[in-house]
C-alpha cells in the first residue's frame, strides 16, 4: 500500500517550468569532498540548541494522561483532584471548548478525536495538564479521575481479520485488501523449473530518535508559533492549521536543530495539537515533552509484516513467476504497514500477483519507518532469491545480475540511470566475494558465512523546492529553504552547492532553513527526496545570483555579458583573467546591497525516472552452542547518484546498516497479548538497539555514480533510505551460508537461532 | 554638522534600476485607511516579547562597572574580590584577551578603547561581570577594585572651546568647526529695515525610551547571535561584526518587538559588545539590561544647543539675511550636536550665513534624536521669525508664506513637491488662528495666546531596502523585510502596501522582519526614512508576484496577459470579470506552491529632492503667578505626502508633539557641574517628561497630500522626524503672545518663566 508521508501533494499537472537551462556539473571543487558538517562543532560541543533543550520565559509544562487499556470506552471523567494540584494551570478533556478536533491519519478521513471516548490501544489520549513544572503536570495527569468500560480487545493480524475479531473501527477491522500484479503467474509456475514457497515475519521496531517528541507552542494573539522536533515544517504547519481551523500564516512552525525521527516525525502528532490548546487556555507557552516510555508507545513504529512468497525459476537462473501474499498492521488507526514494491520492481519477471491486507488492531499506530515495508518486503525477497540460487546452483549475485530490469515494470517507465549491475559487480569485488564465499566456514561451534542481499528504493511523490539565495555586498551568503536537516547534513550538502557555484567558502555561507515563517516550501525530509528536491533548487538560485553579478561586473568591466566568467568567486573576461574581479569589489553589488535568486527544482524527468539502486554484502560469525550471531563486517555497494559530500554519504550509509542489524538481529516490540495488551519493553534497556558494539569496525562504503545527467541537475538519486533496505536479508544469508539453516522470522535473536539449528538436526 | 546614523552607506554611484515600471497609486483600498496595528492585540495584552522579555537557557546575566568620575585615569584594577563573589562566571576588563576593541563613533577613525583607561565621564567602561542572577552581577562589579587618577573635568561649552579647558582628547576639544552659507551677510542686513539679534539655547534631552537598552548574546560555534532592542539590524550587524573582527555571515542580529528609541537605538553600544565578550568567555548565553539610570546617563541624549541668530527683513516681508553662531557639544565622544539646516533651507533668503562649532565636553555622548539638531534650530529660528514678524507688524503666518522656498536653497535642487504653503494655510483655518490670534489674551493671573511655528526635515542618506513577497498556495503571504517596526507601525504600513496590490486581508500576511538571519537590506529605522525606502520596495515585489499570478492565470485562462487584470485577488480577463479566478484556485500558483517576488526601491528622483514639511499651531495658557505653562490645544499641519495609514499617521504626529511639549516645557538634564559632574535627574522622577496631564485632549492633525508622483512609488515623504520639529517653537509663540515675554532658553520651566516676566517688570 502506498505511504502517505503527510506533506501536501502539489497540483502534478501545473509543473514550474525550469528557471534556467542548467548544465551538468563537470568537475566539482566542492561538491563531493568529504567535508565535515558545516554545524558539526555546534552539534559536537553541546551549544546546538535542539527543540528539547528550549525554554521560553513563563513557560508550563504539559503531560498527557493515556489510557491504560489496550481497548476500552471511557465512561466517567472527572478533573476536579486534578485541578487542586499545586501548580496546575490547566487540565483539558474532550469536553474542553475547541478540543473537539477529529483526527486525521494518513490524510484520510477523520477515524478518531484529539480526546477520543473510544480508546483503542493502550496509550490512546484521554485528557491534558498544564503546570509550573514538568513533574507537577505529570502527577496531575496521574489525579485525573477516569472510568473505563474495558473491551476485549485483538492485537494478532490474522485473528483482526476474522469475523469473531472485536471490532475496532465502525466499518470493522479490515483497513486495505488489494491484489495487484502483471502477467500469468500460474503459467509462470507451470514454466519453472524450481518452485519454492515460504513464510517470513519481520517484527514490529521503534523508531526511538534520540531527541524524544517534543513541542512548545506559544500564541502571539490569534498567532500560533511551534517549535517543534519534526522533520518537515511545512507539512506540520498545514496540519496544525487544519485541526485548529486557522489559515497557513497564523501557525508558523520552526525546528533548528533536529535529534532523529527516522520518518517518525514526518507527520503532526497529537501532542503538539494539546501544547498549543493548553497554551491557548493558559495564555503561557506550554512545553511537552513526551517521556522516553511515550515515544514507543505512541508515535509510531515499522508494522510487523507477514509475508507469504512463492517463486519459480528456470535452471538458467530465468525468474519465472513471484506471488506473493502481505499481511500487516499499522496498529489502531490508518497507517501504512507493507510495501510490496520490491516484489513488482526489483527483478525481471513477467509474471508477477502481489495480496495486499492490511488490518487494524489495538496496539499503537504505526508511521512511515526509514524505507517504509522496504527492508521488510526485501527481508523475504532476498532470502527467496538467496534459497533459489542455492536450489539451481547459480552464485547468488551472479543470479541477480542475470535479473535486472532496465526499466520499472510497475508503469514500464525507463530509468535514467541504473548502476545495480555495478552496485552488485563492484561490490562483489570489494567484498572479496567470490573468495569468501569459498573460504571454510568452520568446524567448532563457531561458523562463519558470507552473505548478500540487493535493493531499490521509489519516492513517494513528486515535491517541489523553492530556494532563495541571497549574496550581500560583502561576498557573504545568506542560504534560505525550507528543508529541514534531520542530522543527516542537509544544511552542509545545500552549502555546498552554494559553494560549489558563487566560489565562497563554507563559513560564509549563513543557512536559515526549515522555518515557515521565514523559508518558503520544501518537502519534509523523509523519502530520500531532500538532497535530490532541494539541491537543485539551491544550484538554480545560486546561478540566478551568478546571471545578476555578470551583468553588474559587464557594466564594471564594460564588456558583454557573455564575454565573461565566473571563476572562484571572481568575474573576469574569458580572455583577460587579469581584469579579474572580486564579488566585494564589484561596485554594483555595493549599490544594490544584496542580489537576490529565486531557485526551483525542476520537475522529475518527463517520461523517465530516477531511482537509487543497492547491493550489500556481510560476513558473519554464528556460535551454533549460544546461537549468537555477529556481523564480522559490511559492504555497501550504492547508486545514488553523485556522491554530493563524501562524509556524510558514509555516515548514511553507515548509519542504514547500523539500523538493518537492529531488524536482523535485536530490534522487536513486545506486547503482552495474552493479558493487558501493553508494550513491555518501552525502553533502551529491554528494547535493543544495536550499540558500538555490535557495530562491526570493518564497513566499506562503495558509490556507484553512473553520471546521470537526467535524473536532475544535479546528479544525486538519493541516499537515506536504500542503506538501509537489504541489510538484514544479507545477514540472514550470511547466517545461511554460515550455518545452512534459515531464520525466516526476523530478528535472529539467540533462541530464533538454536531453535532453527535445533529443527535441522530433527529435535 | 551632518549626523552620521550609522548604517553602512550604498555606494551612490551604482543605484540599482527599477524593477519595472510602476504606476502611481490612483484611489486605494487599503491604504490610507485608518487600521489598528497588526500586532496591536499582542502590544496591549503583553504578550508580545520584547528583548527585555526574552530569557534563553543557561542564560547569564552581566552588568557594567562604570566610571564615578567626570574625568579620570584607571591606575590599578583588581578582579580578585569580584571573581570570588557568589555566581560570578566571568570578569572581563581592557586586559582581558581579545578585549581590546578600538571603539568608533560615528564611523569616524577609533577615539577610545571598548574598556578605556582614560575615563572622559562619569560613566564610562571601566569592566564587566557575567553571573548567574543580575543582581550578582551588579554587586560583583561593585566589588571590582579600580584606582583612578581623578583629573579637572569641563562641561560648559564655550569653556570647553578655551585653550585653558581639560584636555578631553589628544587632539583638544574642538570636534568640529565650520562656517558656510551663500550670498553677503552683510549687504543683506545693511538693505534690511529691521534687524534682530538674540541669543536662544536648548537642553540637554533624554531619549528614555521605555524599553531600556538590552542585549542577549549567544554564540553557536564561532557564530553569534545577538537579540537586541535596537532601531536597524544591519546596522549593528555591520558595526559588531567589525568590532568583534568577524565575517557578516557570523553575526546575526534580531530585534522582534522594539519598545521605543528615538534615535539613542540607532548605533552599535559598549553593552552589546560586552555581553557578546562575556558569552564567548563563559559559554553561555548572556543578557545585559541597562538600568534605567544607565539609560540616562551612557547611550546618548540631544545635545544642548547655543544659537546666536541674527535676521534682517524689509518692511514687506522679504527677509534679506540670516547670520547664526551655533555651538553644541556631543560629550565626550565625537557625536553630532547641531543642525544648521532650517537656517539655511526653510525660508527664501539669500544671503545666509552659519557657524558650526561643537566641542568635547565630559559628558555622556550624544547621540541621533528624533530630527537631530532642528528642533533646536526651529526654536531659534522660529521664534526669530516671530519676533521679526511682531516686528514689521506682520502676521506670522502671512510672514512665512511670502518667504516660502521652492527649491532646496542649499544646492539649489528643486523639491518634487512641496505643500508648505496648504500646511500654513490649511493649518490656520483649521486652527482657527485669525481668529484665536484676534482673541483676548486674559487679564487676571492666567493669560492665553496663540502660536505656530513651521518646519521642515531632510533626510541623512539614500539608502536601499530589498524586500521579498512569498504568496503561498493557500492564498497567503510572507512579507520578508529588513525593517525594524520601532512601535511606529511599519509592520502595519507595509502589510497595507501588500494588501493593496495583492487584495488580500491583512490577517493573511506574515511578516518576517528585522533579522539579519532571515531578511535582506534595509536601513535603520531613523531619519523618517522607513516607509518611502521600504514601502517602495514592498509595492515593487508585489507587483512582481503579481505579474507572475498573470502568467500562471494566462496558461489556465487561455488569454494572453495583456488581457487580464488583478482585482480584490481575483484574476480576470478586462472584458469576461464572470471569468475570475480566485488566488487560492489558480492551478498553477498550487503547481509551483509559491510564487517568490523580490522588490527594491527606486532610488532618490533624479535632480529633484523630495522632502516633508509642516506647520504646527499651538495654543496655552500661562499662570503668570505661578509661571506654569499649560498647551490647550494644539493643530499639526503636515505635507508628509501620502497618508498611509490615518491611525498610524495621527499617532505619530501626536507622540511627536508630546515630545514637543517636553523640549518646551519640561525636560532638562541636570549635570552637578561644579562638584562631581554627574547627571543628578537620572530617573524618571527628576527628569519630567510630559504624561498624559500634560498632553492636550484638543489635539488635531490635517495631514496635506501634494499628490507626489515622483517622490517614490508610494507617494510618502516621511513623517516621523517632522511631526516633533515645530512644536517648542509654536508653544514658546503661544508664549510670547500671552504674556508678551520671550523665554529664549528652553524649556519653559517656571522659574524661567517667572524671570522672564520679572525681567520684563524690570524687577
Amino acid at each position: 500500500m502506498k505511504y502517505y508521508l503527510e506533506w501536501p501533494e502539489p497540483d502534478p499537472t501545473n509543473l514550474p517550468p525550469p528557471a534556467q537551462d542548467i548544465e551538468p556539473w563537470g568537475e566539482t571543487r566542492v561538491v563531493g569532498k568529504p567535508l565535515p558538517r558545516v554545524d558539526a562543532y555546534e552539534r559536537v560541543s553541546g551549544t546546538a540548541l535542539y527543540t528539547l533543550d528550549m525554554a521560553l520565559p513563563d513557560m508550563l509544562h504539559g503531560a498527557i494522561l493515556r489510557c491504560p487499556h489496550a481497548h476500552a470506552r471511557v465512561t466517567r471523567l472527572d478533573t476536579g483532584r486534578a485541578q487542586a494540584m499545586p501548580g496546575v494551570r490547566a487540565v483539558i478533556t474532550a469536553a474542553t471548548p475547541g478540543a473537539a478536533i477529529p483526527w486525521y491519519f494518513r490524510g484520510q478521513g477523520p477515524t478518531s478525536m484529539l480526546f477520543d471516548e473510544h480508546c483503542r490501544y493502550a496509550g490512546d489520549e484521554v485528557a491534558a495538564v498544564a503546570a509550573e513544572t514538568p513533574h507537577q503536570a505529570i502527577l496531575a495527569a496521574r489525579a485525573i479521575d477516569v472510568e473505563y468500560e474495558v473491551l476485549p480487545f485483538v492485537q494478532d493480524d490474522a485473528v483482526a481479520l476474522t469475523p469473531e475479531a472485536p471490532a475496532i473501527h465502525e466499518g470493522g477491522n479490515i483497513l486495505g485488501q488489494e491484489t495487484s500484479g502483471r502477467g500469468d503467474v500460474e503459467a509462470g509456475f507451470a514454466g519453472a523449473d524450481v518452485v519454492l514457497e515460504q513464510t517470513y515475519h519481520t517484527p514490529c521496531e521503534i523508531h526511538t530518535p534520540m531527541e524524544t517528541f517534543v513541542t512548545i507552542a506559544r500564541w502571539d494573539g490569534n498567532r500560533l508559533t511551534v517549535w517543534d522536533s519534526n522533520q518537515g515544517v511545512f507539512g506540520i504547519q498545514a496540519n496544525l492549521a487544519r485541526a485548529l481551523r486557522l489559515p497557513l500564516t497564523s501557525v508558523r512552525v520552526i525546528c533548528n536543530y533536529m535529534g532523529g525521527g527516522f520518518g517518525s516525525k514526518l507527520g503532526l502528532s497529537k501532542y503538539t495539537v494539546i501544547a498549543a490548546l493548553l497554551a491557548r487556555t493558559t495564555a503561557r507557552p506550554v512545553k511537552i515533552a513526551l517521556t522516553r516510555e511515550e515515544s514507543f508507545i505512541c508515535v509510531g513504529n515499522r508494522a510487523a509484516n507477514t509475508i507469504k512468497l512463492k517463486a519459480g525459476v528456470k535452471r538458467d537462473g530465468t525468474l519465472t513467476a513471484l506471488d506473493a501474499v502481505f499481511l500487516g498492521s499499522g496498529g489502531a488507526y490508518p497507517a501504512g504497514a507493507t510495501s510490496t514494491y520490491l516484489v513488482q520492481a526489483l527483478y525481471l519477471c513477467p509474471n508477477v500477483r502481489v495480496e495486499d491486507n492490511e488490518v487494524y488492531t489495538n496496539a499503537g499506530p504505526s508511521r512511515a519507518f526509514r524505507a517504509p515495508g522496504m527492508p521488510n518486503c526485501a527481508w523475504a525477497l532476498e532470502q527467496m532469491m538467496d534459497a533459489l540460487a542455492t536450489e539451481i546452483d547459480m552464485d547468488p549475485v551472479e543470479f541477480r545480475l542475470k535479473n535486472i530490469a532496465t526499466f520499472l515494470q510497475i508503469n514500464d517507465t525507463p530509468y535514467t540511470s541504473i548502476g545495480l549491475r555495478e552496485c552488485l559487480s563492484d561490490g562483489a569485488k570489494a567484498f572479496g566475494w567470490s573468495e569468501a564465499r569459498a573460504r571454510p566456514r568452520g568446524r567448532g561451534h563457531v561458523r562463519r558465512g558470507v552473505g548478500m542481499a540487493a535493493g531499490m528504493w521509489a519516492y513517494p511523490g513528486d515535491p517541489r523546492a523553492t530556494v532563495i539565495v541571497k549574496l550581500f555586498a560583502d561576498g557573504s551568503v545568506n542560504l534560505n529553504m525550507g528543508a529541514s536537516d534531520i542530522g543527516t547534513g542537509t544544511k552542509t550538502v545545500m552549502a555546498m552547492v552554494v559553494a560549489e557555484e558563487l566560489g565562497v567558502p563554507l563559513d560564509r555561507i549563513q543557512i536559515e532553513h526549515a522555518d515557515t515563517g521565514t523559508t518558503q516550501n520544501a518537502p519534509s525530509s523523509g523519502g530520500s527526496q531532500t538532497v535530490l528536491v532541494s539541491a537543485p533548487a539551491v544550484r538554480a538560485a545560486a546561478i540566478e545570483v551568478k546571471r545578476q553579478l555578470l551583468e553588474l561586473a559587464a557594466a564594471q568591466l564594460e564588456r558583454p555579458v557573455e564575454q565573461l566568467v565566473f571563476q572562484d568567486g571572481e568575474i573576469m573576461p574569458a580572455d583577460a583573467p587579469d581584469q579579474a574581479v572580486a564579488l566585494a569589489d564589484l561596485r554594483g553589488l555595493r549599490g544594490r546591497q544584496v542580489i537576490v535568486g529565486v531557485g526551483r527544482r525542476h520537475p522529475h524527468p518527463e517520461g523517465k525516472i530516477a531511482l537509487p539502486f543497492a547491493a550489500q554484502f556481510a560476513e558473519v560469525e554464528v556460535n551454533i552452542l549460544t546461537g549468537e550471531v555477529r556481523v564480522l563486517r559490511l559492504v555497501a555497494a550504492h547508486d545514488s547518484g553523485r556522491v554530493m559530500n563524501k562524509l556524510t554519504y558514509e555516515n548514511q550509509v553507515f548509519g542504514g546498516m547500523a539500523m538493518g542489524i537492529g531488524l536482523g538481529l535485536t530490534e522487536e516490540r513486545i506486547l503482552d497479548s495474552r493479558q493487558t495488551g501493553k508494550v513491555v519493553n518501552a525502553n533502551w534497556h529491554d528494547y535493543k538497539i544495536p550499540t558500538a558494539k555490535d557495530v562491526p569496525i570493518d564497513q566499506t562504503c562503495v558509490p556507484i555514480d553512473p553520471h546521470d545527467t537526467e535524473c536532475n541537475t544535479t546528479g544525486a538519486k538519493g541516499l537515506g533510505e536504500p542503506a538501509h533496505i537489504p541489510t538484514a536479508a544479507a545477514i540472514a544469508n550470511a547466517v545461511y551460508h554460515a550455518t545452512g539453516v534459515r531464520v525466516t522470522d526476523a530478528p535472529i535473536t539467540r533462541g530464533r537461532m538454536l531453535s532453527a539449528l535445533a529443527e535441522r538436526r530433527g529435535e
